[in-house]
């Protein structure tokens, strides 16, 4: 359990960084910085953390950034539909599965660009998204942005290699 | 209604450029490019768009891109979670409030990190989602992000400004 006020959960630290796991003990890539997580699945060394920590601990004030554009609320949007598909369980409970249904639904109801949500609505009358396990829904979720990618005359992904893209990274 | 096929509704055209419009008449901004909305607004002349739109149809192959890490997880869905509020309606259906209420609690089962999920988590059961109105949404969710960016040491965002940076822009 995470204790109120406590801004991360760090079960082992590591040349003084802290590193969160996942229940099966290993590093959990949505969980870290990307720097974090390859220091802790030894990918690179403590040299180029060094360089590189005052980048991240310094905070800018808010920029006037204007709202998101239709291709930054897409590229947002599919970073983290594909990340969710990522951490599905590979053996969902009913409960899981009825929620992943009901929040893909949702998420066609709901998202912000309305020739988008209608294209998307679409595609889940036609293709109901397929969550009995984390290999199904990662490819049914990698399909459905495929069926966009056609649309808009955008490459198409090799829906074999999903796991590389959006679970384990590409070494 | 978008026909089969059609890629985006256009219901005018601007300099060979397709401007795609809300119900109210007005160009929809989570429906277009920041260079086609700005355009459509007349905030820049069309020297710019010129210029730009070279670099805009190329289509590149897919990067091997690792999975996003927590960083940029929470900008993607922050992103996204924002603009469904900037976009959710003045005066929602008890369909609407009940659907983003579901949306929100699901969203908290399912995000991929599960530290910053558990703190949402809590967040939702302590602050339950105020989905009577967009205005009530926006400044929900903009106390939501303060949560965390108190939590995690950011600089804490003047809700006042709420729509200025996920509904109307700056100007």
């Amino acid at each position: 359990m995470i204790e109120p006020g406590q801004s991360r959960p760090a079960k082992s630290d590591f040349s003084g960084r802290k590193i969160v796991y996942d229940e099966d003990g290993k590093p959990c890539r949505s969980c870290n910085t990307l720097l974090d997580f390859q220091l802790a699945t030894g990918k690179i060394g403590t040299s180029r953390v060094q360089n590189s920590t005052q980048k991240i601990s310094k905070a800018e004030p808010y920029a006037k950034d204007d709202p998101p554009d239709v291709e930054l609320l897409g590229r947002s949007s599919w970073n983290l539909l594909h990340a969710v598909a990522a951490s599905y369980p590979k053996a969902p409970t009913d409960l899981q599965k009825t929620e992943m249904k009901q929040f893909m639904t949702i998420f066609s109801h709901v998202y912000p660009c309305w020739w988008c949500a209608k294209d998307f609505d679409k595609f889940i009358r036609e293709n109901a998204p397929r969550v009995d396990s984390r290999e199904e829904l990662g490819k049914w979720m990698c399909d459905a942005h495929n069926d966009v990618n056609r649309k808009l005359g955008k490459p198409i992904f090799d829906c074999n290699l999903w796991e590389k893209r959006w679970v384990n990274g590409w070494d």
